[in-house]
């Protein structure tokens, strides 16, 4: 039984896989409509995220199969203190496949060792949201008709910005791609991400604080929000929020086959006069999104006598130092085991927030 | 692609063949039970009305499709800022047709200028809810056998009752309809009724404070909620309200084939005595409404190629005058033109909650 | 039409019928996968609890039907004051079996009077939840082989324990059932139950504190937890908690073909270690929820021109008395007769919520 917690739980050829069924599904809806007949989807979201959520149930219900769940946490046992042990424990005698959004990272993989069905992650925290990525990895494999040989652009905030570091690990797996980061001083991609995956496979970067001078030479770009709580200096807020909002203007200068990607919800960092440029395509991501939903149910139903991918790794260090992200969720899960993986000699990380062990 | 706001979008043969539809659904259901397979309902309530989205959703269920969606805003990507514009665009990809509820007015409108699937109000504040008309009429056409010809009373809020002013402007379209309005003094139809729908189409009306003096002339009676809250003088409310509470004593002067309706949720302003009485229709009301909502969803289904039904209309002022309501949807949503059509020489009426432009 | 509001409800003779059923389906699911089809059950939970309501809409779903409703309260018309009885007048325009959960003693009573489709109690208040004893009856039947002739020790909070309660009356119905009762002092079986009940049945038992003490004799243990809040005194709490806390240790001493059931959800009063131990029964008791729902919904809309289980019973008493009861639904619902049935010479009780009448 396969779960899938992070982008990199698939391997590239996991991931063309995926893509090939999801553009067949796009071609040819009808051959799928009956595929997930008589089986359940459960959106555990202990979090609300409508745009997820309603993209997994529209995935599960243009497969045939039904979906159960509940969209916020006030409406779930957790609200009476149960562990996600122990509710996905209960889920898996009612559902074939569990969809997992919840603030504690690490959740779906404690879900995963639970469960004895297949787990997806919908996000757990600033940790991981691998359905996302795949959207955004459809989307520029169908709009380019390639993975490989792009300049791609990410602009906004690259210090918190989750789905940005997911998706510069996932292209690092493929060649000739080059990276422009464009963002403040102050929301610049952090040195694990540099340093840890961006140098690690070789990719060349520039980082610049100007979208207008990024733009001509962009094949791809990713645009993100900016929120105004993350600047310590708030003059500093007003001064650079115009600077990273995408308009018209800003877009004369781009390739005629650029495109333009953003996760959504926007708010003002597109403007909307952009929607109806062709360069546009956040809202085919959307597409995207659901359709590589249905191609990720249709290979975790269809794997179920695969060996779990997330076993504990050997060398794991077991209740012998404790994780200290207070957002982890061995914080707060009863009777988990706190359990460190090695990552490099004399490295630790925690195998649910991969955080870095302070031994 | 049409999307219905107003019951006025619906002309008087649309509606009859909505009501041909309905009543065929109610002797042959099983000829529907398959019409929406593969079809999906989203149901996107910003407020909660769990009986408004509870029919929509049986109505797609009996029609063979499926729903998703949310039921208060709190679980919607609404949290986050995103406008309504956006989220119907994502919940294009996910869906076939759109029931929203909204607590701003004109939301619905800027809905169906976004969707690409047809959208369906499902009430917006106070401005409009097109299906509760429609269950009003269906109800009023199976029990009496016609919608003309009829004397028709309203009583108790007939100030603030969307549903009622609704009501009205539907009726106004028919022949032979007289109008009772019977309400405290402080409650009674606003001018922009009296003198803009019921003396333009001519309709014969005469308002009253007594429900006992109007009950036996009437051939359907209306009834509303007064709010405690609508009085400026509790003194007066006390005195009063008692006055418009339905028992069967007030019910013994009129006629044996009246028909009384409420568009429920009810409190105490009609004895659960009543209910048993023949005459009570308010639970018949539910299921005709019901049975509008398929018949109304397999219209629009069936017409995704009929052009849009809410375009700009000729003259529109476009960003010349703001919008003043408070209410209305221009007041929040991100780039949204301000936009006034003429309704008169020298008259605009903003085309979202049709607030008369103060100029 | 039947509905089921109490176990007591059901004979011993249908609930073996439910109990075959539920058995059948459990090793032949495909014959019932269309059972329902175009059926709808609609969860009408005034309060969250997500396994309940999961498992109805599992079980619906397993059936071939579909289903609507809503998880709590605050997103349905009761918001609005409406009553019980006319949302379900409502929601029998919209479904065929409703599953209702309300904080109310005696709702469902309520519901099931005024309702024209089957009601399920799905849990009022501290009063009655059939589903979960249904639930329990299953796992022994499946387990032991037999629901007579067993030694069943109930360990916790035997005081407020619901499921306790009603998991005893149940057994009180089979012969050679011995009654181990594990609990401290201040959280004891409550007289009505030893003696209305147990004594009434001529059930043998005996009472301890010690969970050790009793291990050793059980066929069957039912675990439950002990709330902080339920002591007055906080010392003793902490001095008694652990001893009612489930270890590998403690079970040590058991029959080996012992089993452990817990209505779940589970705080820290079973250890997660014992999870694994084949007598471990309480995930298998969630499995066997679902299984009863299914029989049980088959059951009741296979049975609707049965008539009314629930009728006012002779002799009782209307609007004499009222209930005293604070949490009772007369204290709510508009217009509701207060009906006391007579349950021994010169006793009455309350017929929503129970209570004996003080006259």
């Amino acid at each position: 039984m396969r779960s899938v917690i992070d982008t990199l739980d698939l391997t590239v050829e996991e991931i063309q896989s995926l893509i090939d069924t999801a553009e067949d599904i796009a071609h040819n809806p009808q051959n799928y409509a009956e595929k997930c007949k008589g089986k359940k989807l459960a959106t555990l979201f202990f979090e609300p995220s409508t745009r997820t959520r309603l993209s997994f149930e529209a995935a599960m219900l243009e497969l045939g199969g039904s979906v159960i769940g509940f969209s916020d946490a006030g409406s779930s046992s957790a609200s009476k203190g149960e562990s996600v042990a122990d509710t996905v424990k209960v889920i898996s005698c009612y559902a074939d496949v569990i969809a997992m959004r919840h603030p504690r990272e690490g959740a779906p993989l404690v879900a995963a060792h639970n469960a004895s069905i297949p787990v997806i992650n919908a996000g757990d925290g600033g940790h991981c949201h691998p359905t996302q990525t795949l959207a955004d990895l459809l989307t520029i494999h169908r709009e380019k008709g390639r993975l490989d040989n792009l300049t791609v652009g990410f602009c906004g905030d690259l210090k918190y910005g989750r789905t940005v570091h997911s998706l510069i690990a996932a292209l690092s797996r493929y060649t000739g791609i080059k990276l422009v980061l464009i963002s403040p001083e102050e929301l610049r991609v952090p040195g694990y991400v540099t340093k840890g995956v961006i140098n690690e496979a070789g990719m060349p970067y520039r980082e610049t604080e100007s979208l207008e001078d990024a733009m001509p030479e962009l094949d791809v770009l990713y645009m993100t929000r900016i929120q105004r709580e993350r600047f310590s200096d708030i003059d500093e807020y007003e001064r650079l929020k115009d600077s990273y909002i995408l308009t018209l203007e800003k877009l004369a200068s781009a390739k005629s086959d650029l495109i333009v990607l953003h996760p959504l919800p926007r708010v003002n960092e597109i403007s909307v006069k952009v929607d109806d440029d062709p360069r546009a395509c956040y809202f085919k991501q959307v597409m995207n999104g659901k359709l590589m939903r249905m191609a990720l149910i249709l290979k975790l139903l269809g794997a179920v006598d695969e060996p779990d991918s997330h076993p504990i790794p050997d060398g794991a260090l077991i209740n012998e130092i404790c994780c200290h992200n207070p957002a982890c969720i061995t914080k707060v899960e009863q009777e988990l085991d706190q359990v460190f993986k090695p990552v490099a000699p004399g490295v630790y990380r925690c195998i649910y927030c991969e955080s870095k062990a302070k031994i």
